[in-house]
């Protein structure tokens, strides 16, 4: 932090100073022009995605400070990138700011957030400042990918077994955590810290994709097609295995003892408590990938610790979640929760 | 407008339910991945800006109807791209609303975008809604270009002509009148529709693009540089002189009477208020172009009413506005203007 402008407003030093101030965070070459160049590898197709973040419904000072808004931010489209098979190449930032809001919450917004991209070698190529009455983040992020291996909803194939390449209900349990701290008890200093870093630190799973290369491309021609399609867990690990089954017009079935969850849940939470956090929590920004079961196995080694196969693809239209020691009763998984935003105002 | 939804409000039909409907305006392929894909052309980079527009500060309901307002956000993104020398590939819209919107107002604020965008064959790509106390559209727009052929700020060559595309000062002028309509009198009806649709419907101006290939492709040798720079005036005329002379390390000698103004301007306005419209009015969306005196008069003559030479590039380090008639004393022109947008708070 500068210390200089911890003081200041973002009216005190307008629209001017305050690009002066951001400018820092982006490579010299790409500043002063309408708008950024991109350079792409020939036979590449440009990925793009974007994402709105608003103060108080995205994120909330009490769980978040601003450091961790910028990494959450950078991390949620490069995740997006990452579920379309996509490597990267920048991000624009567009920033809506109250005149109010402190210059230095705005540094250490962007320190989040470049803290985040560059451990993927992600530039900021461009971005805008405007005047708000709320702190609004809109990223939009740029990958290429080869056409043939753009990994998507819709190409889940029948047998193919699922795979999650992490934990999941970390994050949520990490807010709850922020939110009511008096349900640390029972947990070591260790859990409670990994918790809370998977909510505040999510990791964009771009590491997977040089795996699937490494897999395939000893069995396929380069640059041959390969048999995955998937996407994140960012809206819960349920609405992951729904909405690609949806697009696939395939069914599923899910194995509970088999979804990876933090170890911490074993002595913290009911199962039906964990259960929960695992497939609705969300924010956890793992990749759900189907894929053929002997590809899928290896995958799953190369990933180790938090990887699994909780499922398989099936000629139904649903997605049931089985359990094999019969603790929890099966069920029928659906899009029903989430997606309820506008509702609450 | 659908009538079915005209009193419903988005937090009536949630997410989903505005996904839906934002949906028909998307090319079908496109939709249901983490991200889109563009193709683009063999050895063009891509070319990418983005815009933040908040409600009740860059636009209002006094004077933009939902269409001008998406009209208008998809005009000035083009025209970034425009202004780069790039061909267009497509938008993402990420927008922020508040649960009291009607969807009649999201439908219509989509028609006028796309209304805008179809002129140039530009498809939205992707997007994303989410729930905020203020209407923001965040905009990022794509395009294409030789990577030769890019126009930059920077390269302003002493002794360049400076080139405008058409006529500056209409879309400020239309403003005045959507907000004191009694100033319409001394107006025929054709020139208020004239300054008012300047205002609500801009049109960016890619056209000048196959035009500057037509002029140089005759001496030049296909794909070869461009000795064009300049960006776009929606900051202003002034503006943009000053910003490419400051990026090129260069000066400038603008002639006032050469400015080309509404006709409407020479009986409505005195020569201060005119010259004041046509240099600090903004959001003409015009080009500002500097390039050698031979392809500048081509460019001129080729582009017909509006477009003119307004001036030259010189080797001072300031711009001056010269008057060949002496009605207005000569002056320096600055930054100075604009850019206060924070401090108004």
């Amino acid at each position: 932090m500068n210390n200089q402008s911890s003081s200041l407003l973002v009216k005190d030093i307008g629209e001017q100073g305050l690009l002066q101030i951001l400018q820092r965070f982006c490579p010299a070459e790409i500043i002063g022009d309408d708008a950024a160049v991109l350079t792409t590898e020939p036979k590449q197709s440009v990925i793009v995605t974007t994402d709105v973040l608003v103060d108080k419904i995205h994120f909330s000072e009490i769980t978040t400070s601003p450091e961790d808004v910028g990494w959450r931010a950078a991390a949620a489209n490069l995740s997006d990138l990452a579920a379309m098979g996509a490597s990267t190449l920048g991000i624009t930032v567009g920033l809506g700011l109250p005149g109010d809001v402190a210059v230095s919450w705005v540094e250490q917004m962007y320190a989040g957030m470049t803290q985040c991209l560059q451990q993927y070698n992600t530039p900021i190529v461009g971005g805008d400042v405007v005047r708000s009455p709320v702190i609004t983040v809109a990223i939009t992020a740029f990958g290429q990918a080869y056409p043939q291996r753009i990994i998507r909803r819709n190409q889940a194939q029948i047998g193919d077994a699922i795979v999650v390449t992490g934990v999941h209900g970390a994050s949520q349990a990490g807010l709850e955590l922020l939110l009511h701290p008096e349900k640390v008890k029972n947990l070591t200093q260790e859990e409670t810290k990994a918790l809370i870093g998977a909510h505040q630190r999510p990791k964009p799973r771009l590491d997977v994709l040089p795996i699937l290369g490494q897999i395939f491309d000893s069995s396929y021609t380069p640059i041959s097609h390969f048999p995955v399609s998937g996407m994140d867990s960012s809206d819960g690990l349920a609405d992951a295995v729904v909405q690609i089954c949806r697009a696939s017009k395939v069914g599923a079935v899910v194995e509970r003892t088999q979804i990876p969850i933090p170890q911490a849940f074993d002595h913290w939470l009911t199962k039906e408590q964990a259960l929960q956090y695992s497939l609705y929590g969300g924010e956890d920004f793992e990749l759900v990938l189907c894929l053929p079961k002997q590809p899928a196995d290896k995958l799953v080694q190369m990933l180790g610790q938090g990887a699994a196969v909780i499922g398989e693809i099936t000629d139904t239209s649903i997605v049931i979640l089985q359990d094999q020691n019969a603790e929890i009763p099966d069920q029928v998984l659906t899009l029903s929760q989430g997606f309820q935003h506008f509702g609450q105002l």
